[in-house]
């Protein structure tokens, strides 16, 4: 039995998809956007990353493009999403959000990485083009609803791992291993970081001198 | 005597053009931005989402680098406008951008849906396209000056209408009639529609359990 | 000695990017971004400007592809710079921004503008590429610290330099200089007008008629 190259990258996009949708539809329902904003929310972080890495690699078609479902998956998840959430006053929290963003953010960083690779983008610039397609989607998230973004703002470690996970990719495929084992080592290997990262609480250094504990704690 | 497509097109660009320089002039003095600052909102809100339809569709050159009038246009009118209402006090009300907005969105939703349909895109992604091109620049000129985007957040009928325009497009086309028939048409019943919804202040369910009338008013 | 047009080229790019990236360095820590965030505003304030010229251009590889050398300098200059600032208590205000930004602006608009000429575009879409990839990374800084953007509303002179300096450059070369030298004449011509204005804080007129003076000053 094999799993061709393709097949692994299209359930990983699809994991990918559904984890950041969800986180999508959470933060917009959160925002008290309207059931269009939700929509257009969901569909920004799950497929605003990819999107950038394929104008930047000057890639047609969209993945999106040649994968219409998932489209629909995000407009059926965002209106569904919104009404149930509505129905049921349910009232996600932050931390919610981060466990299926953890698993977005591996599988993308990973398929990102290696879809540069193979356009022949340098290691350097293809871990950068996995950052781009995990963490743009959530960059453009929090601008649209007005806060700085998460990302650059949390002292959370979140980008540094996508990015030290993309350099294991290409490590991992230039040792000789086939692209779709150094993706799914890497995206574990992402993911698995992130969820103790978020489960300690590792941060980066920070500057709130003012604070006592030296801890910024989640919000919630 | 003939209308070719390419004349219905530009006539209709002009006119599209020209509804959302004025939104866009208005929404900057409203904000108090310098003379630069309305002449760059007003370029984004023109022609920002015929630029991300272009992009993402892959076409070149862009529509305002064929018709360089529409680049002198928003100038013009940025700096004229801007002067203007400086000297007369003039202080645009939030209704007043609506009008033009609203002959701009119906223009842009259908000619952007036709373009992605000629350039081979399905009907769901020619109609996106048809969105974006329509509503993009307008949340573009939303995040500039720092509002969360009106189009996700207002509960009002707005980016709905251009997407089912957008379909009515496709389907006018689909049953044998002439693009630039299409295109007349589904620009029409989305202008149309969109006027009627700011009248009867038409909305989207919305989730503000508190407001005990249910109804949301238009920020004037 | 010859100094061949590409290596002008690259040496005014290198002063560009650093200056523009020390100007994004002092916004990131003067928000208090953590050391990612700092990496990605200095990012996007150095190379987004030219990043987005080349997509509306549609050139590739994006110079800081070809010249990788460009990421390492922002990734570096990010970390070292936030450490280094944090550890002295460094408090960088706006005015020590201007000074380094006003040698980026000019070097970034003239060579923008003489990139688009030899790409074919007419004087107008070149100097609008030569602003666009002199402002638009600070344009996306201020974006991201949730600011509306400076170079839109703080009346000063700052991208009208820009667009004026892009048309002297087409100038020189229509009168038949080389492309080399109109862009040193450009460049130089723009970065002391904007030193001048920032030294008599020339303005654009303005709207703020409750200001008694007349004179907006700048924020430090």
């Amino acid at each position: 039995m094999t799993f061709p190259l393709d097949t692994i990258f299209y359930v990983g996009e699809a994991i990918g998809v559904l984890a950041f949708t969800v986180a999508g539809v959470l933060a917009g329902v959160r925002k008290r956007l309207d059931a269009v904003g939700v929509v257009v929310i969901a569909f920004l972080t799950a497929l605003g990353g990819g999107t950038l890495r394929d104008v930047l690699l000057d890639r047609r078609p969209f993945f999106w493009v040649a994968h219409e479902e998932w489209v629909w998956v995000v407009i059926v998840l965002g209106i569904t999403g919104s009404i149930f959430m509505r129905a049921r006053h349910f009232e996600p929290t932050f931390r919610a959000i981060q466990w299926p963003d953890a698993i977005g953010l591996g599988l993308f960083a990973a398929s990102g990485t290696q879809i540069a690779l193979d356009a022949g983008s340098t290691p350097l610039i293809a871990t950068l083009m996995g950052v781009v397609t995990a963490a743009f989607g959530g960059m453009i998230r929090d601008i649209l609803v007005n806060d700085i973004p998460w990302v650059v703002a949390s002292y959370q470690l979140y980008a540094i791992i996508a990015f030290a996970g993309g350099w294991l990719v290409w490590l991992i495929g230039a040792l000789g291993a086939a692209p779709a084992l150094a993706v799914g080592i890497g995206a574990i290997a992402i993911t698995l970081t992130r969820m103790l990262a978020i489960v300690f609480n590792w941060q980066l250094p920070n500057w709130r001198i003012n604070d006592h504990t030296g801890v910024i704690n989640l919000p919630n």
